[in-house]
This record gives structure tokens, C-alpha cells and sequence, in this order.
């Protein structure tokens, strides 16, 4: 069910001093309902498409999930007469990961709720301690050739459909050792285009991926850190800034960190050394 | 209590094939735990700064305070000796504050949950109804002065203090109607830049403003229009593209709505006619 990502709407151009009518596209903003075992767990806002690999990769990144076989379904809920079921996701799980999930769930009700927003990532987190990210750290650093990634910008906004349309989103990909994109994904928010990413790899049973590296074409939060963290991917590109608290978590975890790679120029803010030219 | 919003780190530049180690400024990102009446409300990633402007402008938003008076102590959480506590803010209310937002938490319990991010507004709205906004629309569309709007931006970046520096910040001000700029806020979270801004004018008694425009250095989503609409500011302008849904609201609304306000040129999304050039 593809649907459309944007929308053409009429705006009022002022230019040069001249008002003038035209017709403007931008980019799409609903909401998501992601539920588990049919009960409600969150509420996303997002741009329609690859619902699925969100809701896969949301799972994943909110621990509920770790490897495709958890899935047992996952689809969109669907009466054939209510288009607001395009945006209700129900995922069911298996046995063992039912009753883990139920577990987890009801110990973070009390210290955290499981609901987020179209560029949020640490929602739901009640408390400081609660930020603290379960997944272990990396075995070693990676050692980054710091050229392959100039050309990984220029690649994804290759890839991308929409941005340069609206100018009104973001994207993620993700490249494998050998510098391949394997998926590039859009979305309003920053965190949805990663999770999209993220579940198209969860849902082909491709993760944990030696060597690969997330691409993201905006900023680099303490979130995108984690959610790449989760997924076993060591290595995060960024075409903006990363924030102090990315940086720490990128160390902490002995991840590879770059951010304003663009055209003929990066900054790799960690491995410290790790790296040749 | 001021405190760095930027943090100086060592990179590794990669510049027209030479690799050097420089210093680099990037913004600071730190949790933010929001408390009423001494019990966590929320978790906000956020850049230290303006942290009691941020909760007020937080509390506003999700329908707590109205007004000035009810809060009646807002502050930091102290016991001298630990650091994190800079990281915590409690807020008391007045009585009849407290009770209704005793009962207003209470139902949202089972609905929806209360916590929040850097980049993120819908949090904690658990199923789709409730994002619907409890705000009423305005009595009448704004009649715009399209050109007026030119100058903001670069108002905004002429009163920025760090986003040149790190390229990291996201910037909010609100102008009033005769085009004066009143208050500018820089967070790593776009929605907290806005929330600073509400909660730096909740504070002075300054709501609700009549022709006050809130100007947001990026994108406008839908969760920014809801901000703005709660805080009674009828006229958003943004920087880059809104989306689909922040047009539906803003027209819903009968708020004004203008994108893409750069250097000389400028679309509006809404009201439709009701502007001179």
C-alpha cells in the first residue's frame, strides 16, 4: 500500500518584491500508532511509507525485539473501510520474546513510558539513570579510512527521492563494508528514517553488519548513537554536527564517529587515531 | 548558574586530502528531568541553559499551567555536592493547579504517557485521538504584511550567540507584532528552542500576545503549530518547509503559516489571501 510521502498544496510566493500564486510540495506528517499484541505502544509521527521497517526498527531500538524470528507478524491493522488504519501497525511476537517483552514493559511503565515523536528518540525515559543504553559496547574500535566516506553524501542524496522536492526531509542509509548502499529511507523525522533503515535490515535477517556504517544527512544526536549501538552498527556519518553527548556515547561504545563529511571534507571525532588517511 | 553550551573536542579534519587533529566546538546535550510537585514528569535531551524557561514553556505546552501564578516555585533541584542536580527541575503549583493537574495526569495515565526529547513534541500521546489539541482556534485569520517578514531571519541570526560556532544549535525567537524581536532561544532540540522562548514570555506575564510571530531557524512541524497555539501566538515563520500536517493545524486554526523565509523570498501556506504584499 504505497501512499503518498508528499502533497501538493498552494502557497503565496513572495520574490523579488512580487506575491505570486504557485503550487508548493511538502512533505507528508501523520501519525503512527505502533501496537503490540494489539495493545497500544506508541505513537510516532512520521511521513507514510516503509511503515513496517519503522515499526521494525522502533522495536528494536525500544529493546522489544532483536532478530527478525521475534516477529512473528507484523502488519498494518486494516477493516477495509477506515483509512486510519493506514496508520496503525500491529506487531505480534514469539513465545519466549511475548513474555520478555511483557516483563520489560511492565518494569518500565513505572520508571518510563514507550511512546515517541517524529524526531524524538529518548522518549519515554522518566528518569536520567533510564537513559543509560543496555547494549554493550563494541569489541574494538574500528580503524576508519577517512576518504571512503567523502563520497557517502553524495551517494544517499543520490538515492533520495523526495528531499529535493520539499526540502522538508531527512534521510538515512546504510552502507556496507565496501562502501555499498544497500538502503537509503526518508522521513519528517531524523530517528524514523534511522529506525526505517535499521528495520529493512532487521526484517532481511542482514544485522548484526561487520563493518557497515549509518549515513544520516542532518545532525548526530545521543539517539541516532543508540539506535545504531542496538543494531550492531559500529560506524556513523553524519553531514552536520554531532552533540557532546553522541560524542561520549560513540567512545563509550568504541564506535566510529564522522560528522560534517561533505564535499572533499570530514571531521572524525572518534576513533581517536584509529584511522588512515 | 550558567553553564557551557558548547564543548570544545579534539577532531581529526579531513580538508582537501590532508588529515590534521584541531580543536572543534560542538553543542552541548545533556538530559533534563522535569518534575511536578517532586515526581518526574518528563526527560527532555536538551542544551543546558534556560532550563526553568524550558520546563515553564514544557509545562505550558502539555496543558499544566496556563499562567505565571501557577507556578508557584520553579527551580533547580540542589544539595551542593552533586553535579547532576543541575540537571533537574522541580515545579509546584498553585492549589488549583495541582488539583486539576492532578486529575489531567491522572486520565492521561491510561492514555498517553508524559515524557519528551530533544526534537520531540507528541510524546506520550498514546493513541492518535490524542493528539487532537485542546486548544481553541482563533477568533479570525491574521491579515499578514508579507514583506515584513523578510528582515526576521536574519534578526534571529544576528542575535544567535552559538550557532555559527557549531553549526549544531537550533534557534526560536518571538517577534512582536511591530516586528521587535523579544526573545531568542538556542537548544540542540528545535522543540525546546520553542518551549524556552514560551516559557521566557509565560514567565513575564507576556501571554498571550497579540501579532506576536514565532520564528524557528529550520522546519515547522505539526508539534511546533501546537506549541505556538497553546501559547496564543498566531503567526509561525520558519526557515525551511512546514509539513503537511503543520499546514492542516495552522489553517484549522486560522493561525498564519509562512516557510522558506530566507533572504528576499518567502511562501505562505496560510491564510490564503489574507496578506498585502
Amino acid at each position: 500500500m504505497a501512499r503518498a510521502r508528499i502533497v501538493e498544496v498552494g502557497v503565496s510566493s513572495l520574490n523579488a518584491g512580487s506575491l505570486q500564486s504557485r503550487p508548493d510540495a511538502v512533505a507528508v506528517e501523520e501519525p503512527l500508532e505502533i501496537r503490540l499484541q494489539d495493545e497500544a505502544l506508541a505513537v510516532v509521527m512520521r511521513t507514510p511509507g516503509h511503515d513496517l521497517e519503522l515499526a521494525a526498527g522502533f522495536l528494536l531500538a525500544e529493546g522489544i525485539v532483536a532478530e527478525a524470528d521475534d516477529l512473528v507478524t507484523l502488519r498494518h491493522c486494516e477493516d477495509g473501510t477506515d483509512e486510519a488504519y493506514e496508520n496503525v501497525v500491529n506487531a505480534t511476537l514469539s513465545g519466549a520474546r511475548a513474555e520478555s517483552a511483557g516483563s520489560l514493559l511492565a518494569r518500565r511503565k513505572a520508571e518510563r513510558s514507550t511512546v515517541t515523536s517524529a524526531s524524538c528518540g529518548v522518549c519515554g525515559k522518566r528518569s536520567i539513570e533510564s537513559l543509560q543504553v543496555d547494549a554493550p559496547p563494541f569489541d574494538a574500535q574500528p580503524e576508519l579510512r577517512a576518504e571512503s566516506f567523502l563520497v557517502m553524501p553524495h551517494r544517499l542524496r543520490e538515492a533520495q527521492a523526495v528531499f529535493d522536492k520539499t526540502g522538508g526531509l531527512h534521510a538515512a542509509g546504510v552502507f556496507d563494508s565496501e562502501g555499498r548502499l544497500l538502503v537509503v529511507r526518508e522521513d519528517i523525522g531524523r530517528h524514523n528514517a534511522v529506525d526505517k533503515c535499521v528495520g529493512y535490515l532487521l526484517m532481511r535477517e542482514m544485522l548484526p553488519m561487520q563493518g557497515a556504517t549509518l549515513m544520516v544527512s542532518g545532525r548526530c544526536s545521543f539517539e541516532i548513537v543508540q539506535k545504531a549501538l542496538l543494531a550492531r552498527i559500529q560506524t556513523i556519518c553524519a553531514v552536520s554536527a554531532p552533540s557532546s553527548l553522541a560524542i561520549e556515547l560513540a567512545e563509550k561504545s568504541r564506535m566510529g564517529l564522522l560528522g560534517f563529511v561533505r564535499e572533499g571534507s570530514l571531521n572524525v571525532y572518534c576513533p581517536d587515531g584509529r584511522y588512515v588517511r
